[in-house]
């Protein structure tokens, strides 16, 4: 005999499924009769309701909330694409679901946290994109909404590591340092770095790696640090401005910029044998051409955030607390620059 | 004054959100002297709560589910990532949020629906990846739930323009047929197709594309025709394959094929001056790499789908029924094959 399910139940008994739902979460709703006939079917049939159970046993709805970012230009983007991906399959592992929504600027995120909070009964949130003075970690700390994020909380006067709410991130200035010490040890000293506008955590974070390598390495090259929009034109420019002032190799905030970084040097160096420009977030477009690139564990993070969040939730002492702020290392994606010239960037 | 919302009305009534919802959405279940003093503030404060009144009067909970497709290689899954991006946003300006969820298989895929209806109370569903004989449309035409798939019902037997479902379909074969006559009329004669085995309904479209092409082109090239299953490096064994038949052209069924396709060709054959490659799905590698492909217009199928759900929903007679079957026509974004030689591929 083929398992039942709440449908095959619903059908048998030839009532609809939302009187079963309510036999099992809100049985002063359902007719004496009906719901002793059900309970009965119940348990002859050995229907498990087990998400249904589960609610109804810890009172929360199993249902995280996160906004769908905006697709910039679907280079960079598909870090956040694997992010969403992982923490789909991490969510499920541990009985949530995530509902997915959009808005166009933080302020409009945040109303629509009321807005779910409201009507779609979400038992917390998992924020992206953390930054300076972020108005949608303080509002729901406010309002004491459980929420994890990807992204430490950026501040100039306090500590990540002592923040009020759960937060993974990736050590971006560990993953640019080891960048820049790749290419000090195969002999560059003028090394650029091409990142976006100070004002960024993330950004400025990228940076510093950066530099800290170079001063370590006993070379100063702050004239060798231009800061553009993201975007591959804007890294392809950039790059242009860096071999005028003498650079040799370039470090890259994201794979966008040292895409079109890539294609400057190529154009004025002839390919060499060890990589000369490194990008950011390893990307699918970074492994087709053959550039080496900073690589976040994006799925060690969606997991680990899920996991703290849901012990939040659950309140589950037994269980061992998780790292309410962990900080995860990068690892370089080394490649030998030569684009299609070869099987070397099939791997 | 700041505009009243939920939480600011709970606030200052000292209430819960839930019970403020309470009065809203089930007022049977508030204490009278509460309901009263809720009632009350409500109109005093203007406070307007959009969603939850519209889910009141139409009964429905403005969600949709959709299953989170696995990562194959980050270069063919783009397309289903950008869907998502844009089905999120149509969603939302329609009122409707997103409920995520991963499955393994298709039988998973139907035991998560019947998880769903049980606890999440979905209004509907959005699937993609139809193939032959598939068990999730016949369960939920089985089980009278709306849905809406991405990709039209596959059949030896049947008209899709007859199905009882709605679906959005991009005509994949009209695709591979402007590519391959592209490649005709640059003077190719010998043209390939790698693409995947027989059987899989987008996979065979694709095909058949090629092949009136050809046929209409009065060339006969049946056997340059490989199957492989899809990655970068079984295109590129596959465009061996082809080169040594005499092939000096090729048309594939995805990027990631022709990405590995593109890397052989570079290496039997100097950079033409026109596409002698042509992939499918205009993914940003393709762009990257300076590759031409057939580009699906899946913003329009996204926004199309949840017009037609909304429309099955909401069974809003005068708002004008949206097509209930629909096939969209893809476009093909032609690029010079110089990667990474200047200047062509920042466009």
């Amino acid at each position: 005999m083929a398992k039942a399910t709440l449908v095959s139940l619903a059908e048998s008994l030839g009532v609809s499924r939302q009187t079963i739902s309510n036999v099992i979460n809100a049985p002063h709703r359902v007719k004496p009769e009906t719901r002793l006939r059900v309970e009965h079917a119940i348990a002859e049939s050995g229907y498990r309701p087990s998400a249904a159970a589960r609610q109804l046993r810890t009172r929360r709805s199993m249902n995280l909330g996160i906004r769908m970012m905006p697709v910039v230009d679907g280079i960079n983007g598909s870090i956040l694409d694997r992010f969403l991906h992982a923490l789909t399959e991490a969510a499920q592992d541990e009985g949530y679901r995530l509902t997915l929504f959009s808005a166009a600027t933080d302020d409009d995120e945040v109303r629509q946290y009321e807005d779910l909070l409201n009507v779609a009964d979400l038992d917390g949130f998992v924020l992206t994109g953390t930054h300076h003075g972020d108005q949608r970690t303080a509002w729901l700390l406010d309002h004491e909404i459980p929420f994890a994020s990807f992204g430490r909380p950026w501040s100039d006067t306090e500590d990540p590591f002592s923040s009020r709410h759960p937060w993974v991130d990736v050590d971006g200035g560990a993953g640019t340092e080891q960048a820049t010490r790749l290419l000090l040890d195969q002999g560059h000293t003028a090394i650029g770095f091409i990142g976006w506008p100070a004002g960024s955590g993330a950004g400025d974070d990228r940076r510093s790696g950066w530099l800290r390598a170079l001063r370590d390495g006993g070379v100063l090259a702050d004239q060798l640090d231009v800061e553009v929009h993201d975007g591959v034109p804007a890294g392809a420019r950039a790059a242009e401005q860096l071999i005028a002032a003498g650079a040799t190799a370039v470090v890259c905030a994201s794979d966008s910029l040292a895409l079109g970084a890539l294609s400057t040097f190529r154009s004025r160096y002839p390919a060499p044998t060890t990589p000369d420009v490194i990008g950011f977030d390893d990307t699918p477009v970074a492994a087709a051409v053959g550039l080496s690139s900073v690589a976040q564990p994006i799925e060690d993070a969606a997991r680990h955030i899920i996991r703290v969040l849901a012990h939040t939730l659950s309140g589950d002492a037994a269980s061992g607390r998780p790292d309410k702020h962990l900080l995860l290392t990068p690892t370089l994606a080394q490649r030998f620059p030569h684009p299609l010239a070869g099987d070397g960037w099939l791997a």
